[in-house]
């Protein structure tokens, strides 16, 4: 009998030396768009692909390939969720993916993306997106590429999506996403006939960087960040990174004018950041250690930032503080006043800043364009008249320039087509899990006025956190609510929320 | 006849990746110093030593053995100090080292080394010298089978000190420090016996640390600091680390009671990362492109921390400006008062904050104790009774603790044996170079009052930045200087600044 012990760990170490190597090209690339220098964003580019070529000759040494097979016989291979049997499984999945991207194409890749980020700040700042065309060209292009290599069978776009989702298909997330419009759409129409809305002006007094900073803070750690384990800095698009079993940084980016852009942003990093500090450290940089799906690590962000942050109960804990923050421009501000304040529901231009009710819309628009860029109905050049288009159509506004509207985000200039979807499968597994763990724990909201969070944290942990990869995505939170991927938790709960504010039907 | 062309083009492209690879690994190193959260110590240590020995078998890699031989013969060897000589050349001299090295000692220095870098912080906060005494033992074990496997003629500590100024031998470095010494210690006794000392009170006045900050980047600004190449950080022991052509970083800490503190640390690591940005971009990373030896290194950051940063001309530009920056501590100071407070010689404990003067006989101190740890006449759990008895009868006193006493410096922890000897070769440097830009530009203390400080750079750029490694560090202050290496220079200007101060013979 072969001695699958062995072999078991030898795997364990490679890929565990691989995580760390990893965490070092994490790292790098936080520092890109958090600290480097301006002038240096060439050479960095540079270090990112050696680093890039590394990882890819690591992730396809053959040797894998051999002791996979040999485990393959092993009895883990048939314990698919348990971790030897995990481990197995999801390493094997990698395997075969990443052999069939030849070398050339991962260095070409990983330096379009860190050239395509660059590109993209500087052309959002400019509000040109003639000289980022031709980079989001080749980055379209070499997408197109991976998906050859990677291979399909219904849409190229599968390819693609599997990367961030892995086991979606696009045909599933078209409906579920169609769906969800038929339900948001008519919501948002009774939302503005309501001919009720927050008082405006009030998210938009000075509220001072430093103590939007402080505030920020004081919250993510309440709710449970550890600070000891993770950093909070700014850059242009916030982003959260796991780098290491206790190195989490997140990110975000301040408007002293503009109370909600910085703090939610905040909250929805942390909300990543808590999935990334809860993982297994005994099994981190292993599937049983890694988080399962991007939709899962955003139903975390989603199920912090707006089941709990934009909650009224949230805000009967926080407000007082909030008030000792911005002493100038909340003094005469009731706490009902800025809980609706937070919770202004319209459409607008700008996806991050969007309300959770329209924030799906600007999704569907980009996965809709991205799926034509791959399967060439789109073409680059042609892209600054669809997306407004589409805005006009879905959400009735365009924008008056392209640095708020197809160049408002990083994510394609970053090569992550197929990304935007998971923010919508996020939305709807948060609502699922929410209405589960109040459940679970009894009434949140009370727990939530009297300042305690962890018990949801905890639950978190439990059922979320510390499952890793053992269940892929849909199963994980089908195991967990006991129910089938669905919709309608998050247009209830999203109703129950609003209808108090703007007098719509429950 | 051999293609000496391509095979050079393969050497050099070896070595352009490996130096990619090395700017990764002082990132991360930097970002241990200034930026990790504490506790990701243990797992940056881990992807550290991951890194230096993907290094260590780059640089050893056979490869580079076989073309290093066939460009022996080629006409460019001949040329020792054209580029191509001096690649063939420096890179022959780093491969023969670094092949001694065996991996696995490689591997284990890197982790030792963070290690032992974090084991200081704590300890030294915690005035605990215990807890670092086994550390610092396995380090100087370490760094014996460093000397065994290097191999020396004399000295088993000449192995260590070539890591630092290559070919440099103990005995010289011993001749020189001991005619120094024989200088200095005089020129201490007179100051002493002026009976004239500043008014120290101006100095621990309040100085906000933000206004610090700015005013500390003003003037590395003023001097040439390109902040589109590089940054300025915090940290507990300040350094400079140049990790690409546009990325150097400087870091300080700040003693909001104690201005000359941050101040002239950044002013010397701005000298540092002076050197970094003025290395030539057309071969960074090959030995023309690369700085010369730590002994020049720090002559650069002497040069414009002691030379420029303590002159009164100096100060005659920038007092008005400090004036802005602190109104409250300096309004009531005039610039004669302030100038004198910051050339206030006297014997202390800190090195870092040790005045010009008695600096070196800190550094004499400590090149005598690593080198009694080397040669095994002294113990790792003997070092606090040495140390002060070296202070007390050096300096005349001693410290009441080991956080101030020989927990100080950050560098036996971080493995730097070796290294303390080149901090006053350095200064002796400066003066000589100093002298020869005086002679060169003309009168410099107009210039600086007139706040012109690019010529000075200008001047050090042809001289000694953009000369690389084609020369070793003596024989290049030989040709630029016209002269031997030679300490009269450093106490002819200490004599001359002091004197009008202290009353005391020029």
């Amino acid at each position: 009998m072969p001695d699958y012990q062995a072999t078991y760990k030898k795997l364990c170490e490679h890929y565990l030396k691989t995580t760390k190597l990893t965490g070092v090209s994490e790292l790098i690339g936080w520092d890109e768009r958090t600290m480097l220098p301006s002038k240096g964003g060439e050479y960095r580019a540079e270090q990112i692909t050696i680093l890039a070529g590394i990882l890819h000759e690591r992730n396809t040494d053959a040797r894998i390939g051999d002791w996979l097979s040999e485990l393959a016989d092993s009895p883990w291979a048939a314990e698919p969720h348990s971790d030897q049997g995990t481990v197995i499984r999801q390493l094997k999945r990698e395997y075969e993916k990443e052999t069939k991207l030849p070398q050339r194409l991962v260095e070409e890749l990983s330096k379009a993306h860190v050239l395509g980020q660059q590109a993209w700040v500087k052309a959002r700042a400019a509000n040109d997106f003639k000289s980022f065309a031709p980079v989001l060209e080749q980055i379209v292009s070499l997408a197109k590429e991976v998906t050859e290599a990677i291979g399909y069978e219904d849409s190229p776009y599968d390819a693609l999506l599997d990367f961030y989702e892995p086991e979606a298909k696009t045909s599933e997330v078209t409906a579920v996403l169609a769906a969800l419009k038929d339900d948001l759409v008519p919501l948002v129409a009774e939302i503005a006939d309501s001919g009720k809305s927050p008082d405006r002006e009030i998210m938009q007094r000075k509220y001072p960087i430093a103590a939007q900073e402080a505030f920020g803070k004081e919250a993510a750690a309440a709710i449970g960040f550890d600070f000891e384990a993770g950093r909070l800095d700014v850059t242009h698009h916030p982003f959260c990174c796991g780098m290491g079993p206790y190195d989490c940084r997140i990110t975000t980016r301040y408007d002293e004018n503009f109370f909600p852009s910085a703090f939610f942003g905040i909250m929805h990093e942390t909300g990543h950041g808590l999935y990334e500090q809860g993982l297994r450290k005994d099994c981190y940089g292993l599937p049983p250690g890694k988080y399962v799906s991007l939709g899962i690590h955003e139903s975390q962000s989603r199920l912090w930032e707006n089941c709990v942050g934009r909650s009224k109960a949230f805000w009967d804990h926080f407000f007082p503080a909030a008030q000792n923050y911005f002493p100038e421009a909340l003094a005469d501000v009731t706490v009902d006043q800025f809980q609706f304040g937070v919770n202004d529901v319209r459409p607008s231009l700008i996806r991050v800043e969007a309300d959770e009710v329209t924030y799906n819309l600007h999704i569907i628009i980009r996965f809709e364009l991205e799926q034509a860029l791959i399967d060439g109905s789109l073409q680059v050049k042609d892209l600054p008249g669809a997306w407004n288009e589409k805005y006009q159509s879905m959400l009735g506004i365009s924008s008056p320039d392209d640095a708020d509207g197809c160049l408002q985000d990083v994510h394609w200039g970053a090569g992550l087509i197929g990304y935007f979807p998971t923010y919508s499968l996020g939305n709807i597994y948060s609502a699922q899990l929410y209405d589960k763990a109040g459940e679970d724990l009894g009434n949140l909201d009370e727990m939530f006025a009297r300042g305690e969070f962890l018990p949801l944290l905890d639950w978190l942990r439990t059922n979320i956190h510390e499952s890793g990869q053992n269940y892929r995505a849909t199963e994980l939170v089908e195991n967990v609510t006991g129910k089938k991927f669905d919709h309608k938790p998050l247009i209830r709960q999203l109703r129950a929320k609003l209808a108090p504010l703007y007098g719509i039907q429950e």
